[in-house]
């Protein structure tokens, strides 16, 4: 027998992507949608499914927010105070439902991949974990005890306020809501800001990763203290730079001092803190199992 | 059919509750035991269990911490890190076990307020709540998507870092592992140490009042933004002065600056930040809980 076709869409702020895969997880159609109004954006969205001869049985959607995924909220489904001020109350889901007639899942970018590193990739066999991406903005999602965190809304772990050091570091921060929260201090948009270039072309050893690892590493702490992960897996573009990674170990560890006294973190950091198992894919693949639990699969 | 009857002990750095109840939540009997060398003090909590004629059948401990309760650890039922070094790496449950002889169920204080408090109290009917306790030292608990959160080991939710202006406040802080973590800058023994009197003889109106305040609102930030909880319990002596949640509310709405868009939290926060439904007795009750898993009841 052959598996279903799921539809998948990793909905960013630059872009979006959109698949066509299995419940296996194998992925055979895909395109990028640079992300405009919500009008021109989800227009080729809907170019891109509907082009196919096979129907999609149902699509799950990984998005940047806040969203809200209450269901049952008037507001389900529709993208909340996002900085983005065209898509800031956009019903997405609706806008996507109406015109594909399919069942949706609709979860947090991160809780998405996630999902996709705990069934593939670094989070697999952990029960309580946690996956952070810091590109143009930071967010988190959390695996406690085996179920995706949600809560009152969502996590919103990028908004965390960590101690600044304004003699260090004078950048007033870059968030619209909270100035110098770790988005505002840590994010790719913070780092272009303060220091004038895309931070893709920082060179090695500038002192902006120093910063980075400082303030990525009090966030560490932070969370390691508030839920206790078994593992904690570092994605996004800033953390392609390889180095920051065993940056943010050691000011981890030396930050918690021994206060945690769990091999992991006292010994095993470099297999704590780890990178993504799927790299820049477990976005796209936590969609397709978003899809899959929509089609009831 | 009587029920049976269940020990259940609040171990706190200062004093043990020690109490003998029913699994429904009824207390018996009941001694508080002064906190000294663990001899001594495991000495008089063996006198009050055998001085019964009717023998416990299972023993809850609520534990300061950090402690290990993982099942199977070499170091299981033992107290660990403590900046209370006569009960550094102490086997609390092996001694009381051995000398009991009854199953012993093990978990923090805070969680086993939280499980009474989610039982009886302030976060009855909710999935995901947490339970701060400010006192002596600060600790958290979390109920998340309906199970107490453990984790790698448990939560240490004191030692969050949070901006600290030392301009305003000088005060480098009193925890001896991190110097001015939350619970090095917030806690009863920093607040003595900062200004010098015992918290519960500074006067209304003290500058203390706003600075803990704003601490504790910077650390209910980090904790919303982490665990989206659907209520915080805050407890403990320094929160008896009722004037300082209307502070921790205004503040934590102002900080977060409408991006949360919950109406818990932009409109409703003083039936969001509350104070347990239980009062002191959560520690001991939810003793009687661990208790009574532990008898398998």
């Amino acid at each position: 027998m052959t598996e279903p076709l799921l539809g998948a869409i990793e909905a960013g702020g630059t872009k979006f992507i959109c698949a066509v895969g299995t419940p296996s997880g194998r992925l055979i159609d895909e395109t990028r949608i640079p992300t405009r109004t919500p009008s021109e954006t989800i227009s080729d969205i809907l170019s891109f499914f509907l082009a196919r001869s096979q129907k999609v049985a149902a699509l799950g959607i990984g998005s940047f927010g806040p969203i809200d995924i209450r269901t049952g909220s008037p507001t389900y489904g529709h993208i909340t105070s996002t900085p983005k001020l065209a898509w800031r109350h956009f019903d997405i889901v609706g806008a996507l439902g109406s015109a594909l007639n399919v069942p949706i899942g609709f979860d947090t970018d991160v809780n998405a991949a996630l999902l996709a590193e705990a069934k593939w990739g670094s989070a697999k066999g952990y029960q309580t974990a946690l996956y952070i991406t810091v590109g143009t903005g930071i967010g988190g999602g959390a695996l406690t005890e085996g179920s995706l965190l949600h809560g009152l809304l969502n996590p919103e772990m990028g908004h965390i306020r960590v101690p600044h050091d304004r003699e260090d570091d004078p950048f007033p921060g870059s968030c619209p809501y909270h100035g110098d929260c770790l988005e505002g201090l840590a994010s790719g948009v913070a780092m272009e800001a303060r220091w004038g270039i895309d931070p893709s072309a920082l060179p090695t050893g500038h002192p902006a990763y120093r910063l980075e690892a400082e303030y990525l590493s009090l966030a560490c702490v932070n969370w390691i203290c508030t839920l206790s992960p078994e593992r904690i897996i570092l994605a996004g573009g800033v953390m392609l730079q390889a180095h920051v990674l065993p940056l943010i170990r050691d000011r981890t560890r030396l930050l918690l001092n021994g206060y945690v006294e769990a091999p992991q973190i006292q010994e095993r950091l470099e297999d704590y803190i780890v990178p993504p198992g799927l790299g820049h894919r477990a976005g796209v693949l936590g969609a397709l199992i978003l899809a899959a639990r929509a089609a009831g699969l």
